[in-house]
């Protein structure tokens, strides 16, 4: 399987890494994560669903708003952009091999630079580079999670794409947008993503909130339009996040997003995509994002990564906090997984790493977080207590008169009566120390 | 109109605060505040509809974690729950005339001590304590904005009231619901809110979260249903609050209830009532919240208060802060002001102001400050650039192609034509520096 | 060892708490404390020195914010002071007993009801509780880690006690650490503790805060002479914590004591106690302040909890999370422990864990977690290339110019010569993913 | 005053600022700063001491994490270093002049492009523009209020300089350094500023803390033995910020400042540049770490702007909140300004403002705020009870055993006995709506 496409090696001192034998003396092994192991029913990889992204991957090199970035890549060595994007791609496809990934995402400015090409010079260049793919991903098997267009970075879209103030930018993002749907498509994208980077507001001050959000539905109708008169049957993924670049973005979290696609109509074709650090920023624990989409049925896809504890910060960093992934695979398994989407590493080397063998490492720790997570809430699930002592809090609504109330058959004089005859009720510990403590157990 | 109206005089050192002649060494002079002044069409006391809070400012003496409250008051003295309930309301309404507030808003216990007491027996204080609060409304024309019931402090709610897991709780719950109901419709209450303390949850782990908001949906529409029955014809609001005292508390902000509403059939007769440093807690501006309420038409009432700019703790300080204010009487204004609701002073002196006129000086500073910023804003909304600096940002909207496209009539394909004949848009400056400027230029 | 101290069992339903034998299914089990296992040459229980502490424990209820404690307890039956704290004490015992908790720690109040006690009444019931208090030590073997002053519950307090503005408070609040220091000493406390809890400010608007710095200057001096004049020669401990109840603490953080207690020449006496939860609050790590501590010399004692990761509440929840204590005992290990103190569980079960029993469990999850994580960093550190990584980043400050450098034998010229000519240094990935999947790997 | 210094207008749409007649509907007009009035005793501008900054200003174009920067700047366009660095400068001081500021500050990197320049190749470079800068200098009557080395931007001080874990890199940090020492001294400049952008940890794990901190140490004397030797007679000036772009940096705020120039013999050198949301970033307010600095004569300047209130994030807004820069100035005047600095504009218009016009309203209105603030901040000292009664609250400090306290004359023992004789001391209220009012009635 150590298969490397192109004409190049680009990680020559990283050889195949080891899923087997769990050497813990070796950085390049796996400890937990094992593609074919039955977890629940069906092989890890499948719920799990992996994918690598080419922006934080193969795209930044670490800038931050104090510098350029340290880390250097071989591949963007070629004068020309062609001849940059097929070398990134040729490395992308030798690391997704290596690793044994099985779906890939990109912007369609990852593949190629854009460098303020016009619409049709842009096109021109994405039908290079997807041909190019098309063949990368037939020779290796790996596949396209989900596709979406860049349309936060080029100066042109600092006042927001589809809910840009002024007409003829929006126009200009549409054009661009039509085009990453359409190379989605062709490389058989699975789904399509929507993150609204600046999607916001800036100042309130000078912004119209209705007239934005109302153009945002629509922009986002046109879209789901086009493409499914173009034979995309895969989802729309929304990815919530709650400010950053803008002081206020529009696709808040999860909640607000399914307020927003109910309002709008959407429901039905978008679900969501949920970021871990997103969550954390909107103040909410990643677990708690993954239930209010299931609880709403657009649990589509996990942005896998983590942000800073302390202040938040949306810093992009492998996931390794086993406590906080094993809460949120005790969600996904309960929900049945993901619809549509799978789990795919937003997530950057930090700035300082500037090893190339140190983007296999962060992968290799953030599979193995999630794969044992993915193991331990399933014990949790099927060997402790904890389904029978959640379900037991709540087995008052399963019969008699709380049934009653569940199914609106309840005036609020009838529940005052007996709510006056039960008098004092019942104190129930919420037992959460022993919910706790089953969790560690089980890591 | 320095009338006294119960038998003794709690406030003696303060007399009828002075509102006109604008003395700036008198500590009790109002500076800005002007009942009958016209701004905007009317005057200031229709736009604003100042509350006085019975919690914070006759119940609460300053308890905090880290120890009992400090502030001492004589009203509690007398050893029978209906003696301080009465002298308390006797101080109450000698506050709410000296200031000359024309609203005001209670939970049941805070009217009288619910001390553990039945459902029978809390039902027949308050009738005890209603009958007195009509004399003192007629007596002195002070009128009641909103009650609610206090669902969240009684140890027995520990788990929520509307979303407790466990149906005989929730029942206790709606008897108590419905004899707050009947108390808020007796006084000719205008509203009536739910501010949701413990609807939501300490922990995901043992939590049922799709159970709890439909439960929570059912709840409303019960208690809907016995009020219209009964003749009440104001709004319901739901007082958003992301979290504390719980983890997530279910009403997280504006956007999330205004979905919840939609989702559940509820939005033509609940709005909102906005409070300011429930908005910063949920990382939002007071104005954001605002400004999502008007735009979903249930800007209903607003909690006057403010948290604090470094951690945004919940402190319900009064407010001060005129920048802040400003702003949001903009989006007040144009909003046409409040369907329902008034301006309540969900705001209490800090724990170390022990001085009985320190309640005074929290207020006048408070009304001064609202008063201050509509009267600003109403001047930046008439006088200065503000508004059609906006429209102009907006103004591809309103013909052509840019109206086209919000009314649904481009396809993707007629848009990516558009966008690609633009060619690189025009860069167009958001310019906030100006209009942050003009809001300093009329403070 | 299942003594039950007093005349009467109060937790009756827990027995003996199992340390061996790792039952996975009894949630009354350890699965990794034990108390004699060696690691890293000496037992457990020597370097972790678990203390269980009195107030959250067997005092608060549960009370928050919005609502009096729903937790119930039987000692609190008796009528008199006396009784109910003789009750309270038989109940301590039985837990720390049954928990073979080595020790134990207290506010002076927390013993005995103070109740607005005059000083000589108050001393008074401190000597007949500490009278009992060492019956009870030296029955059962627990001793007491430290002991400290309340000098924040009681109102009189509100503006300080060793900062207050006022001369009169400050005194009385003298009085009472005179009794707390002398019951301390009386106990054989091994440590003093001085929290700030309102050592701080609420508004810097009526604050000289030079002044009231200079005067806890003295306020410290005062006590260290006293106690050392009596015999005492244990530690002194400082907490940090940022704010809450205060706006601003003044013992904010490590950094910040520590450069007090050098401005003020306290630092021989006095170490530092760190909290958890107070170290996130001020946007560090816990290891981050472990660290300065040990790095200043001032690693005295540790009190165990967590707080909300998503908003950094101090919520003094038990420590849970395996890889937060992990990345802790590193420093802790690297450091020799700690200088006096234990580790304390200043942490409570929350509000809506009324069992009895939930007491043991939040303390047996906690002491587990850290129990765990001394195994973990052990082995990290004496199996795993940690230590060596880490050596190798700084191995050119071991000779040559590096090392004169450090010796201040270089002047800048000198410094800019090598500088110059060294061109452009060896780019050294930090391999932080690398450091991350290590203690992963051994976890 | 209209002089423009260079061959070229940069900004010709723009005029002189009016500084006079006040006219509220020019939007480039002075509403209240006033160089020549006197506050206090001396002109505005002495107190003040504006400057304008070369990075936001005339380098940065609004690049953020998500996107390159969509301001645009005709100083740009010359293909050569010098050329723009000539263009840039033109700029600069034409910009300068028109503002009538009296001060700029720079980084030697903003002056001419680095460009990965050999030591030697830079310094010729900073040769070049600094005999320029000269003369800009001479012919204009700006004054350079501090210069200061980048280095934290390029790649090779990804893990500091001065703190950098590898000597050679240290080293050549130090040649860089030694550069804008020189040319600091060259031109004048007032103070030397150390802001310590790459000057902590991203990761504890790989980090050791006492190393670095003690190298840094060394590195600040180093540079400070160099200077004087060459004639530097102003102070070095530590900017305190908590974190970004480390997760910790060592300069947290000023109170660890303070330790450790105090730890390390820095003191009589260094003062502290307090920049605001570097204030606001480490919990504290902009005014609380102005008053540390005060209380620990180490106030040396000021870098103005905002964070955002929400989040706290580094957004180097221009300053425009009138209560935060009120409760500021309060502090600012009491302890008689600045040592050494001025305030300078270390912010920047939002990524969005793309008209060159923004750079001067956004500087206008800094300015306004910051002189209205100074105004009403005088007023509020020198006409209201604001001074008394902080003065009445430490009243009992000033004699009698209060006095013998503060000396050092009291045991523990007499103070005991003080408390006790005291009985239940005074209640005395903290009156702070008093204090916020009196703020508001002045504003």
């Amino acid at each position: 399987m150590s298969v490397v496409l192109g004409d190049k090696e680009y990680f020559p001192s990283v050889g195949q890494i080891q899923f087997e034998g769990r050497d813990s003396d070796n950085p390049f092994a796996f400890k937990w994560y094992d593609a074919e192991r039955i977890v629940a029913g069906k092989p890890m990889k499948d719920w799990l669903r992996f994918a690598g992204c080419y922006w934080h991957t193969f795209c930044g090199q670490g800038h931050d708003p104090f510098g350029p970035g340290p880390q250097r890549f071989e591949w963007n060595n070629p004068k020309d952009a062609k001849g940059r994007a097929t070398a990134k791609m040729d490395a992308a496809f030798e690391f997704f091999t290596k690793m044994n990934l099985p779906y890939y995402c990109f912007h369609d400015t990852d593949l190629i630079d854009e460098e303020d090409s016009s619409v049709t010079e842009f096109g021109q260049k994405l039908d290079f580079i997807t041909d190019y793919a098309k063949e990368k991903q037939d020779a290796s098997g790996v596949k396209l999670l989900w596709g979406t267009a860049n349309l936060f970075s080029n100066p042109r879209y600092m006042n927001g794409a589809g809910t840009n103030p002024h007409f003829p930018t929006l126009a200009r993002a549409g054009a661009q947008l039509k085009l990453a749907i359409d190379a989605t498509i062709k490389l058989n994208g699975e789904n399509y993503v929507f993150w609204g980077g600046r999607e916001g507001y800036i100042s309130l001050l000078n912004t119209n909130m209705k007239q934005e959000l109302d153009n945002f539905a629509q922009w986002l109708h046109m879209a789901k339009d086009y493409a499914r008169k173009n034979g995309f049957e895969g989802y729309f993924f929304i990815e919530p996040k709650p400010m950053e670049p803008t002081k206020h973005q529009y696709d808040f979290d999860t909640a607000t997003v399914s307020g927003f696609l109910n309002k709008y109509g959407l429901a039905d074709d978008f679900k969501v995509n949920i970021e871990v650090n997103h969550a954390t920023l909107a103040s909410h624990t990643f677990q708690h994002e993954l239930q209010v989409a299931a609880d709403n049925n657009i649990l589509g896809s996990i942005d896998a990564n983590r942000g800073d504890y302390q202040n938040s910060w949306d810093t992009d960093q492998f996931p390794n906090n086993i406590n906080e992934t094993t809460e949120a695979m005790l969600v996904f398994l309960e929900a049945g997984g993901l619809q549509g989407g799978g789990v795919n590493f937003d997530a950057k080397t930090r700035r300082e790493s500037t090893d190339m063998e140190d983007i296999f490492l962060g992968h290799i720790g953030g599979m193995d977080t999630f794969a044992r997570s993915l193991i331990v809430a399933d014990e949790i699930l099927t060997k402790s207590k904890y389904k029978e002592l959640r379900a037991q809090r709540y087995s008052t609504w399963e019969e008699g008169k709380g049934k009653e109330f569940t199914e609106g058959k309840l005036t609020l004089e009838e529940l005052a009566e007996i709510g006056t005859a039960v008098g004092e009720p019942e104190q129930i510990s919420g037992k959460q120390e022993l919910f706790e403590n089953i969790i560690n157990q089980y890591i």
